[in-house]
């Protein structure tokens, strides 16, 4: 692998597995790429809610935006250039505000299976 | 371990380590935290050159400002909201511009050997 720089521009985004809302992941570099690790950029429209059990541990950096994280012992807000960390195991219900959000996000392991040999 | 928010006035900076230069890293999560990752802000003054060779893999979102790293292959820069990946075993200079920089970093595994027995 060499050295990358990624924009927002060159992610994908998909509806996040699982959730019908609309919140969007763009991996740019996951378990394609024969490294450890995810990374990516999240996007989510105003006034969305999604409930996560985390399969990985995952930190988002809050690029644009709101994020409100509610778990058992409480709700934390994030903004621009703040940092959440989700720990393996842990169950969220993530929310954006009235302006949406934008994040980079970075998962160990990576949080999409491999495919299935083809 | 709980999810947590992180911003950058929770990071103890620290001069990064064999470096002379004003690039200073500061520790969220790392080793004492019990998980795979470190997570953490990292400060360069304006006109920084540092040379690193990578021993674990480190992703750098920038938040401020802007950052170019060099390798054989050529000289990226990124800015604002653009991510860098820097993989295992690379060897990078990072040097900042005028207006300095400011970062968030996750690493895997920790870049920081635990402590030796007390």
């Amino acid at each position: 692998m060499i050295v990358r720089k990624f924009t927002i521009a060159d992610a994908s985004f998909e509806r996040s597995p699982g959730q019908h809302g609309d919140v969007f992941a763009g991996n740019l570099i996951d378990e394609r790429h024969g490294g450890p690790i995810t990374i990516g950029y999240g996007r989510y429209a105003p006034g969305q809610s999604i409930d996560v059990t985390l399969a990985v541990d995952d930190v988002m950096v809050v690029l644009e935006g709101r994020l409100s994280v509610s778990t058992d012992a409480g709700t934390l807000t994030a903004g621009p250039g703040e940092i959440v960390h989700m720990p393996k195991g842990e169950a969220v219900t993530i929310r954006s505000h009235e302006e949406g959000a934008v994040t980079a996000y970075v998962t160990y392991p990576h949080w999409r299976e491999p495919s299935s040999a083809a």
